[in-house]
């Protein structure tokens, strides 16, 4: 089977880097300590090189379709929601009282890393599943969880979530899925809902849409959104019926086509019922109370698949012979053997620029998790601090990968020249399919409004304070090896460089100008993952120089100085990005804003 | 018919900016005058609308194909063949002798964009054909000439270049394909080619392919390659006979799926002829000399098909009404109706973005064609100037609009969306058709090695001389309007920076670390590009400036307005890119040479 991912460096992130089983003396934890850990997160790779990995281009090519009102999905779906249900892996982190065994956060990361690199177009059939069961248990009535949630987690039941409508897309303000009240406590749901995710499938004996509907009256905007359980099949006189949600198509992708996306419509003969989540006019709240993970997930799949493309790359890079190194004259010598290709440094360029994106996107998101742990079960002390430096990294976490995900993937299949662009070779499968990763759970867009318009500025700009002395405390930790102390330097720097950008463009909202100020949030996105993923980087390599020096760690030497190269590379390569785009961002000239640049695009 | 390119650009391009019909007092350009040109260049544009865009979708489903034995394609080429031949369209810049109406490569450019922009999937055919009937005409003998050309340029054979081999890939020095001679000056050829475009179909009479071989006991390396017309079928007894050429597959691809890329097996029974164009031994140099001409046509293919993309997106963001903008309180007004996406900030970045790409590469490109032009048929003393400009631009021309199209392509598919993923949608097709201009006709990376290792080098600099004078040029030029003056001097530093950085990497190359000067060739790449596409940028400004303040010109004065805002637009989100990728390439330190930087990569 081919390397899709390597287990090694989760390992060392979640071990060495972030010490993951520190978690362990939490309460909610206790039943585990780093062996039982280990043993989840093996478990489920070997479950994924033989049960997923070996479908992924077969997923590609039998694309999920739509035939006679129903969707057609491949056969290995049934067989993997059943080993989900079985194995206990969609409620892997879930509370003991709802089914699940607690599993940290950081480590359901792992394991959906590990899927999603060995596959992409399977997990989103239990993803989705744990994450309504998820929104059912946390906001959901006793009657609601106990009816539907054993059978989710037992993966016999799908779960979706229902967001987008067609006239309305990220605009959630302006859905109109309605809900009118029966007398007997359910709605009455009627509405079309487009892009869902295992939408529907032959695989599971039932599917729970969550929806986002309007309860008649309901005031405008966001504030008048519900959350309704509505499923495909309603229980009647101890039966399943139909619920009326009608299955009208699924869209056809260019990438990750063995994941259904369907288009639902609600209540066309005003037979549908749903059942409150919480009450009423709070469901976008709940809804993004659950986003954050969701973000999270997202950011998985693009660091994952990126992670498969680059190691299918490496391995072509490594196997295949091709022209000659230049000598110190700048000619060829034609009597040589051909060499390999890694041996090139554009390649070894090409080859390190991906294990820098997909490492320290890796880290990064593990990262995230761990703070999602400490702030769901820590210490009460510990808990907003957590909270807070997740909510600002979120978009980040689901941006970075899925924007430098596509960049690595690029290079991998450039790595492969004409065989990259050939449908023979996995690389052009991923470089489609990692395209989503930017636009699903928010944009690209969206996140960086997030990011620039809400979680910089949140509680007094708290967040951002904590997240520079989390950076500071990693240039500190640095500055104790001699050669570390320019790279240490250098995120010093770049930190700044951040926030004086920051502070110059907070000077436009300050004057009211609120448009102007969020005008250029995606540059500003691009130039705070960049000093993010630094961050990482430095602290990764910390960790590998003191692993080398005091000759701690579970890794090779080669392995410890692989991961300060790469740090450096990063820093060479990477960073330096940043002095264009502070650059960018400190032009006062208004070039997007309507009124200020009438253009003529066409 | 939806709109995938603005003609109103290219006739701003070709007559304002670069005064194309100044061509006509040169010789071979006599008969054409302005509007012969534009009669040209309009009636490929009907025929480009009502015959190749429509079935773009088309020929992307129904991809090009292998069946027992043979390759079935769209039955559209049969009539674009046809339609090529009648009209000309294929021998358009050949001289008359050889049955060409002696039509300026600038102008044959605008068709050859034209062509790729509405189908990118059809103009291989009728390429590919004029590229190897061009290559017989140059330095082929009167015999070889008179029995081939015209049945070429009237469509009815087709022809293809047969350069890569599957052990060789781009080290053509390891070609094995061989060429022994017979008694009566044929000569029995063997090998196998890979990956070549349009080598077979139904509707074609014969295929002329021009073969990369080795005579038997040629020197090893290129100094041994000779180059042979090696048809499909051949001439006996009056009658075309099988060649023993066989079609052994189609290598089925991510995008330009309707365009074929076959793999040929020549004289498996010992029974395939081929005949010498020019001199034993020189084969690669005569490949070369055309390979101008298809670095430019690819530039063309990058260039052309994110146009196409632009276009669509603007459509769709005109059309979309989605959210509200942010007033200023920092509020939306979710009472107000939704506006159309056009008015985000975000969207008219996205936007301006692909026009400032895909019009700056267009500029770049016929300047270009322009350079060809009057290096083969100018003035005495003007062809070496001409031709050391092209010969520097040529891997910018090939490159640029390749690495930058791609960008701009997914910045187009990001405005639609989820709908930009999904197959209904004409993105994600163009998304998949341009990735493979970063690959053809030599890679990034090839062509990365050529600009910093042969062009900006070659003659003591003497190109990169000359090219810094236009750009000094078009700095005084800018330098008359008080309000370009800003940008002119951005331009003169971002030029003066591109130097610096050139004279710190020339330091290795003179220390004879050859290697070493090469390795970030990639990123100079880029650079200089980048420097390229903003001279190109000030020079339409400045042109548009005087059309607007002399009130001359043909074009409305928002259309000369829209050109000075994205000028603006490239200076501010496009240049500033240059501060970090020169920071990168001054960075001493050596991370992708092999014994440099060992590094376990896994």
């Amino acid at each position: 089977m081919a390397k899709y991912m390597s287990m090694d460096h989760l390992k060392f992130v979640i071990h060495e880097l972030l010490q993951v089983e520190d978690l362990c003396s939490l309460e909610r934890f206790q039943d585990f300590d780093k062996d039982s850990f280990n043993m989840l997160v093996d478990s489920f790779k070997s479950y994924a090189d033989n049960n997923m990995h070996p479908t992924v281009k077969e997923m590609d090519h039998q694309a999920a379709r739509y035939e006679d009102g129903k969707i057609i999905v491949h056969p290995v779906v049934g067989e993997y929601m059943k080993a989900c249900g079985e194995n206990g892996w969609i409620g892997m982190s879930f509370d003991h009282e709802h089914g699940g065994m607690q599993v940290p956060a950081t480590i359901k990361a792992c394991t959906s890393f590990i899927g999603q690199a060995a596959n992409n177009h399977l997990p989103p059939y239990a993803g989705l599943t744990e994450g309504s069961a998820h929104l059912i248990t946390t906001f959901g009535s006793e009657e609601l969880i106990e009816y539907y949630v054993p059978n989710m987690l037992a993966g016999k039941w799908g779960g979706t979530m229902c967001l987008t409508e067609p006239q309305a897309g990220s605009s959630l303000s302006d859905i109109t899925t309605s809900a009118i009240p029966n007398e007997d406590g359910s709605f009455k749901i009627s509405g079309q809902k487009i892009f869902i995710t295992a939408g529907d499938h032959e695989y599971v004996e039932n599917v729970v849409h969550l929806v986002l509907a309007r309860i008649e009256g309901a005031p405008a905007g966001t504030k008048g959104i519900s959350l309704f359980v509505v499923p495909k099949k309603r229980l009647e006189n101890g039966t399943l019926v139909s619920n009326d949600v009608i299955t009208a198509g699924d869209f056809q992708k260019m990438g990750q086509r063995g994941s259904c996306t369907t288009h639902l419509s609600f209540g066309e003969k005003e037979n549908c019922l749903g059942w409150l989540v919480g009450t009423p006019h709070k469901g976008l709240k709940y809804m993004f109370q659950m986003m954050n993970g969701a973000r999270i997930d997202v950011g998985i799949t693009g660091a994952s698949i990126a992670t498969a493309a680059y190691y299918a790359s490496l391995q072509y890079a490594t196997e295949r012979p091709q022209g000659r190194r230049i000598l110190s004259g700048g000619q060829k010598n034609v009597e040589q053997e051909q060499t390999t290709i890694i041996n090139h440094p554009d390649v070894r360029r090409m080859l390190l620029l991906q294990k820098a994106i997909t490492e320290g996107a890796m880290a990064l998101i593990f990262q995230a998790a761990m703070y999602y742990d400490l702030s769901a079960a820590g210490n009460e002390e510990d808990k907003e601090k957590n909270h807070n430096l997740l909510e600002l990294l979120t978009p980040i976490v689901k941006t970075y990968p899925a924007e430098m995900g596509r960049v690595s993937i690029s290079n991998g299949l450039q790595i492969l020249g004409g065989y990259g662009f050939c449908t023979e070779f996995p690389l052009e499968q991923y470089y489609r399919d990692v395209r989503i990763a930017a636009i699903y759970e928010g944009t690209t867009g969206i996140q960086s409004l997030d990011l620039l318009g809400r979680k910089v500025v949140m509680k007094n700009g708290e967040a951002m304070k904590q997240l520079t002395k989390e950076i500071i405390t990693t240039i500190k930790d640095a500055e104790n090896y001699d050669d570390l102390k320019p790279y240490a330097e250098k995120l010093k720097s770049a930190s700044k460089e951040l926030q004086a950008t920051l502070m110059h463009l907070l000077g436009f909202a300050m004057k009211g100008e609120h448009e102007r100020y969020i005008a250029d949030a995606n540059l500003f996105m691009e130039m705070m993952s960049t000093v993010v993923i630094a961050w990482q980087w430095l602290r990764m390599a910390t960790v590998a120089k003191t692993a080398l020096i005091t000759n701690s760690g579970n890794f090779s030497t080669d392995f410890y100085e692989s991961k300060v190269h790469t740090m450096k590379f990063y820093f060479k390569y990477e960073l330096p990005k940043i002095s264009g785009l502070k650059e960018s961002l400190m032009n006062n000239e208004t070039l997007t804003i309507l009124e200020a640049s009438p253009v003529e695009f066409a």
